[in-house]
């Protein structure tokens, strides 16, 4: 047995939770390096204590005092603010485990990937909006990308000693979200309340809106198309209300591998630590025959344009997917404030596609500036209403 | 570009049929060594002209004349009788297609893996009444077994790049033929020209019935058995009547991978020609939105006991499947000439099962005298009636 080494950066949120339970069942395999939480100092160094951490970065540095005075006494080293984060990702580990939500997470997944070793990937950002900057930093340094995400992880899996070229579909399921069968006229007058119900996975509020709006699904499309050097005609959606199947890969020979599975974020998660083997999890057995269908419908790309936006925001490359992403943030955020009404998230979002296209970013430094000007550019739409 | 070799055991049938309509389509790519037919000797010898096979075998040695003369003038070497079948098969090439239909076929295809090389193994009889000498065979040449049954051939495809250890269920899909639905009142009135009427595939008369009475999804297990070592406790069965899920593997984080397709053998034989790496058939893409939903249901071994029967054979290993297989040609044979019912096919099973338990055959030999004496205690039993 090899003892492996991991940083989790985002060890507070739910995915760092679910890897940390998977940890906590096989201790005796696993040494800690970093753990980064942004704020909740109380939560970081019970989780550094428990599992011996090296270092526990808290990212906004007004809560260091209370770090340092909880971990006090224990051999864990406590630092905060952006740089030490960075720093933390730097140390290495035989994996990290790249959960920080947002464009905070960037540059400490940039750090991580530039030190060559596995990078498990949970932030979105890092693909979406700087999908080019990270897979030339990954091709630099050799680092091997693991998605954590339940629909790449699943593609990953069925690629799994293949060849990208005998590749005829990929296919990325959606639940649909809670409004799949809405009329027109009932998004329009689509609630904040309705949009957070999401159906299959237990989710914040905004993730659940871009489940209602489909964009989860059209950013999907632009991580799995820097995932998979397969071209972008190549990816396709699939409404699978169940969330049973987590996404399919179609060869050339009429095979198609689907991997299915509990909604449960330990078993991707599991997949991308014990990768290329297997460890064990708690989650339930698949049951098919309790469950005992399994549907699947086309996309509607008028009542949900957001998949549209996405698929031409990744074909128009460069800059267009951070601005995509950035707009819906603000769009979405107006939303769930009661600002706009539902439909108004993509119509913002492609608004301020169709009015700012800066040059393609080169460095991070590039995207966190087409990030903010982006959401500027949203900000000045919802003045106008 | 290498080309390979390819000897087709079997080349009239239905799967060799389709193994050489995938050749046709990329000429240039294989050398035809040997094919082989039972008595189709026109058939046999168009085949071997149109694809310059180096020898062509027609086992039926009555039909070698008729062969002899249909090759006149060619370059193919014209033989007959099962020496000479033998003979071809042991002349070896990179892959062996064994296509041969019953008992017939093990002899040919125990020379083909005695060459340690690639066989492609069509064969039923060669896992279910064989298995075991079989299985030493290809330990001891060192060959490699790809299956060409689709449900075999999609778990091999999700056991790839995986250990088996870490399988905690392999799930055989059954379509549950066309009575799945039937009462127990009703399948005791079943006539023949029901049971060959089977929703998703074109298959023969007893290979229909045997769908009918799910004995085809217990011959598969005992098959799954010899092929994938998980043990028979991580075998099961689900009914799922649309066949589009050819099979499952769930591992032990909770991942389990499917293999979808259309009802076309196309697919797995490509799968086992091109084997690591895949090959373009003419085959339909899936479109699962076209197809709309898959249902699952759990099998109902009081109407349907042949899975059980074949799960205790397994069981108890030895000679009991090949007992088990004899038993059931006979009884569907007297099921096809309307001399028992439906419900008496499983029953006779059953009933031999429980009469003749000879000790475990060591080769091929004793194989065929289990065989054949299995086959004469159910004819006795038909006598009785």
């Amino acid at each position: 047995m090899t003892i492996r080494s991991i940083s989790i950066l985002g060890a507070t949120g739910s995915v760092g939770a679910s890897t940390l339970d998977l940890i906590r069942r096989e201790p005796e395999q696993w040494r800690v390096v970093a753990l980064t939480a942004h704020s909740q100092a109380a939560d970081l160094a019970r989780l550094a204590r428990e599992f011996s951490a090296e270092i526990a970065v808290i990212a906004d540095e007004s809560h260091l005092p209370e770090l340092r005075a909880a971990l006090a006494g224990s051999t864990v080293e406590a630092v905060g603010g952006p740089a030490a984060l960075v720093e933390a990702a730097a140390r290495g580990a035989d994996i990290t485990l790249a959960a920080i939500v947002g464009c905070a997470g960037l540059a400490p997944t940039m750090a991580a990937i530039e030190q060559g070793r596995t990078v498990a990937l949970a932030n979105k950002e890092a693909l979406v909006s700087a999908g080019e900057v990270m897979t030339a930093a990954v091709a630099r340094s050799g680092a091997t990308l693991l998605p954590v995400d339940s629909e790449h992880n699943a593609i990953f899996q069925c690629l799994h000693g293949n060849d990208p070229a005998d590749v005829r579909w990929i296919t990325l399921t959606a639940s649909g979200g809670p409004f799949r069968d809405w009329s027109i006229e009932q998004l329009v007058a689509a609630t904040p309340a309705q949009a957070v119900k999401h159906p299959n996975w237990d989710m914040g509020a905004k993730i659940s809106v871009d489940s209602a709006t489909m964009m989860n699904k059209g950013l999907e499309l632009i991580e799995a198309f820097h995932l998979f050097p397969v071209g972008l005609e190549r990816l396709r959606i699939i409404v699978h209300p169940q969330s049973v199947v987590h996404s399919m890969v179609e060869y050339r020979d009429g095979s198609t591998l689907a991997q299915l599975g509990p909604s449960d974020m330990r078993v991707p998660i599991a997949s991308t630590l014990a990768w290329p083997r297997r460890m064990t999890t708690p989650c339930a057995p698949l049951d098919l025959a309790e469950i005992g269908e399994l549907t699947f419908r086309a996309p509607d790309e008028i009542r949900f344009p957001a998949t549209r936006l996405a698929r031409q925001a990744a074909q128009a490359g460069g800059a267009m997917p951070a601005v995509l992403n950035a707009a819906n943030e603000v769009a979405v955020a107006a939303f769930l404030a009661g600002r706009v009404g539902f439909t108004r998230i993509a119509a913002m979002a492609e608004e301020v596609l169709g009015r700012y296209a800066p040059s393609a970013p080169t460095a991070l430094g590039d995207v966190l500036a087409i990030d903010g000007e982006a959401r500027a550019r949203a900000q000045e739409l919802l003045e106008l209403v």
